[in-house]
C-alpha cells in the first residue's frame, strides 16, 4: 500500500466547515488505497491573532517564547481534524511536531528539520489510522519547541514524505500552478507538470503556490509533488523531474512555463561614484547588518571614469536604506511603485532568443523597464507597477502562456 | 531562598492587560526574595471556544483528541506571560506540562499526576529565571498529552509545590475565602485562615474558590496554601493545618467557618416500594452506568412494611433519570428548583447543638427543608432555591458568619 502525505494550509482549515471538506478529501484519497498522513497548518488567522497578542505584551517578543506560542495553532487544527475523522468512524490520531518525531536545529522562528523519527507515525499507520501531524514545528536537542518559519508546513510535509518514501500532495485554494497568476490573466493556462527547478524559480520570483525551500527539499529527495485545489475537484499540477511539459498541448509553441511578479519593489540609483568606490562596499555591509535584503544589483562603469550602481529592495526597507545612504553621504535617487516581472522556463536553457523576443514585446507595448536580471531559466524585468497587467498579458500572448 | 508556586486561573489572564497585572504581582513576589514558579490556566474563554469548535466537528469528541486540543490553551497563556516578563527585563521561560515534567496516568480528560520530574524547572530556577508552567496538562506513559480535568491547574500548582517543597499561592478574582459567598451576603466576613479539612468540605459543598482535589493534595503533602485576589492588593486566606481560626476576632462566638450552596438540585422520591426492593438496586446500578451521580440518599422504612427512597441529583441529569425510572416502572415524584445549603466548620466536631440551633433558624424563618445530610464537620439542607438568600443570611446571622 502506498503512503501519501497530504498537506493543507491555513486557508483550507480556516472554519469547521472547511475542516469537514478536508476530511472528505482525505477519506476519498484513503479509499483509493493509500496510507494517509496529513500535515496541517494553523486555522486561518490564528497565527496573526497570536502575533497580535504577543505584540501587545512585548516590544520585541522573545523568539523562543514566540515559537512556543505559535506552535499551539497547529495543535488545534490537527486535533480538530482528527476528532472529526474519528466521529465519521475512521480511526485517526493527531500528533504535535515533537510527537511526530520532528527534530530541529538552528534558530527559533526559522529552524531546520534535522531528522524525523517516524516510529510513532508508522505505528499508527500500521493500525490503519489516519495520521494528522501539526505542521510548521518540531523540537530541538534542548527539548524546546521550535517553528520552521516561512513555508514551514510545506517543508514539514515534504520532509515527512521523503522519510516515508511517500508522494506528497499540497492542497491550497488555487487549483495548481498557472502560466500566469489568474488574478492578472483570468484565461491563464494551468500547467499539468513543471520541473522542480522551474517551481523553485517561480517561487523565488513571486509565485505564491509553494515555498522554494519545500520544492528544493522535494528535489533533493526526489519526492513527487502534486499541487491542487483543496476541494480535490479539479486536476492540479505535478512537480517532478520530467524535463518536458509533456502534457501540455501545442508542444512546439511552448517555450516558457510561467510569468510571475513581485510588487513593492524599490529601485535605488547611487550616482557620482568613483570607479572603485569604498563607500559602495560600506553601504552594502551596512545594509546587510541592518537585515535589509537587496535583490538585483547592477554596476555600470561610465565613460568619465566614474561609475553608477543600481539595486532593488523591498519598499518596507525604504526608511532604513535612506538612513544608511545619508550617513554615507551618497548622492542618490529612489524610484518607487515598481514591480519585478519574471518569465520562467527550463526550456529557456536550450532556446536562444527569448530575451530578444521579450525585448520586442516591451518595445511594441511602449513600456519602459528599469533593470533586467537573468538566470539560467528566467529573465526578470523591473517595470512600473501601473504597467504590470499590460506587460504580463503581452508577454503571455507572445509566449502562448 | 524559598521557592514559591503562584497559580493564576483563566479569568486572571483573560486579556493582555490582565496578563500585565499578573506579571507585576509576580515581580513583586520575586523581589521579596522568592524563587518563583507560575502555573497558568488558559486565557478566559479559550477552553469554551475550543470546545465549541470540537462540538461542531464531532457529536462526541474523542477524548484523546480533546486533550490534545485543550492543552493548546495553557501553552498560549504561558508563553505570552513569559514573553512579557522577558520584555520587562526579567529572564523567564515557559514550559508545556510535558516539558515541566508532569507525568500522568489514567483516563483522558481526567488524568492524575503520577509524578513530576522537575529537573528542567530546577535548572531554570538556578539560572534565576521565572518559570511559567502550562497548568492542567501532562503526558502519559504512551507519550500522549492528557489533561487533569476539573480544577486541573490548581492541582498542577499544588503538586508542583509539593515536589519543590514550596508554598503555593492560588490567585483568583475573589479576595480569599469568605464565611458566605459575598454575592449572597455582601457583608460576609473574609476568613484569614481555614484548615485543609474545612476547605475540602466547602469545595465539596459548593464553594468555588479552590477544588477539593487540590486541597486534599495540599493536605497530603502539607503544602501551605494561600488564596488571594489576583491584584495582590488585599490579604487573602491561608489554608493549612492549624486547628483554630486564630486570626478571627471574637473567637468565643465563632463556631462555624462557612456557608456554601449548590443550586440546580433535583429531588427524586421513589414511592410504594417493598421493604427490600430489588428495583432500587437495579435503579442505582442503571444510574451509575449512565454516569449519573446521586448526591444525598435517604431510605425510610414505613410502618406498613413498605419503604420510601429519596435522592438528590443534578438538574442536568433529569431526562436520564426519568428514562431509567420509567424503564423500571417506578412510581415517583420529582421536585425541582432546589438548592443545597451547607454550614461548615471543623469546630462542629466539638460543639454539640449546631444542628439543633440550625433547625431553630428554619422554624423561625418558616422555611421548609426537604432533606438533611450531615458529615463530621458539615450539615446540608435541601431547600427551595427561592428561599436560599433568606435562609443563608439567617443562618449566617445566627452563627455570626
Amino acid at each position: 500500500m502506498n503512503t501519501l502525505v497530504m498537506k493543507f494550509g491555513g486557508s483550507s482549515v480556516s472554519t469547521t466547515d472547511k475542516i469537514k471538506d478536508v476530511a472528505e478529501l482525505i477519506l476519498h484519497r484513503k479509499s483509493a488505497g493509500h496510507k494517509v498522513v496529513v500535515v496541517v497548518s494553523a486555522m486561518g488567522d490564528t497565527t496573526d491573532n497570536l502575533l497580535f497578542l504577543a505584540n501587545r505584551l512585548a516590544k520585541k517578543p522573545y523568539e523562543k517564547e514566540l515559537d512556543m506560542l505559535l506552535s499551539s495553532g497547529e495543535i488545534v487544527s490537527a486535533s480538530l481534524l482528527a476528532m472529526h475523522l474519528i466521529d465519521l468512524g475512521h480511526p485517526a490520531q493527531s500528533f504535535t511536531g515533537f510527537q511526530a518525531g520532528f527534530k530541529t536545529r538552528g534558530q527559533h522562528l526559522s529552524s531546520q528539520i534535522e531528522t524525523i523519527d517516524p516510529h510513532r507515525i508508522l505505528e499508527s499507520l500500521n493500525l490503519d489510522k489516519i495520521v494528522i501531524v501539526a505542521g510548521f514545528q518540531g523540537m530541538n536537542a534542548e527539548g524546546e519547541i521550535t517553528t520552521l518559519g516561512r513555508g514551514g508546513s510545506d517543508t514539514s510535509a515534504v520532509a515527512l514524505a521523503a522519510k516515508l518514501k511517500a508522494k506528497c500532495e499540497i492542497y491550497t485554494d488555487v487549483a495548481g500552478i498557472y502560466t500566469v497568476d489568474p488574478r492578472i490573466r483570468p484565461y491563464a493556462k494551468k500547467l499539468s507538470q513543471v520541473t522542480y527547478e522551474e517551481a523553485v524559480e517561480m517561487a523565488n520570483l513571486g509565485a505564491k503556490i509553494i515555498a522554494a525551500r519545500s520544492v528544493e527539499l522535494a528535489s533533493k529527495y526526489q519526492v513527487p509533488l502534486y499541487v491542487a485545489l483543496n476541494t480535490g475537484e479539479v486536476e492540479g499540477t505535478y512537480i517532478n523531474n520530467e524535463q518536458e511539459n509533456s502534457m501540455i498541448e501545442n508542444m512546439e509553441e511552448i517555450r516558457l512555463t510561467n510569468i510571475s511578479k513581485i510588487d513593492d519593489v524599490l529601485l535605488v540609483n547611487l550616482e557620482k561614484l568613483e570607479k572603485i568606490d569604498e563607500k559602495v562596499t560600506k553601504c552594502f555591509l551596512a545594509l546587510a547588518n541592518a537585515n535589509i535584503n537587496i535583490d538585483i544589483l547592477n554596476q555600470i562603469l561610465l565613460k568619465d571614469n566614474h561609475s553608477a550602481v543600481s539595486f532593488t529592495a523591498n519598499k518596507s526597507d525604504k526608511a532604513g536604506i535612506i538612513e544608511i545612504l545619508n550617513e554615507l553621504n551618497f548622492s542618490y535617487k529612489i524610484k518607487e511603485d515598481l514591480t519585478k516581472v519574471s518569465i520562467i522556463g527550463s526550456a529557456m536553457r536550450h532556446q536562444a532568443g527569448v530575451a530578444a523576443e521579450a525585448f520586442r514585446v516591451f518595445v511594441d507595448q511602449n513600456i519602459p523597464y528599469y533593470m533586467i536580471s537573468t538566470s539560467d531559466i528566467s529573465i526578470s524585468y523591473v517595470v512600473d507597477t501601473a504597467n504590470t497587467k499590460q506587460i504580463v498579458n503581452a508577454l503571455a500572448d507572445k509566449f502562448n502562456l
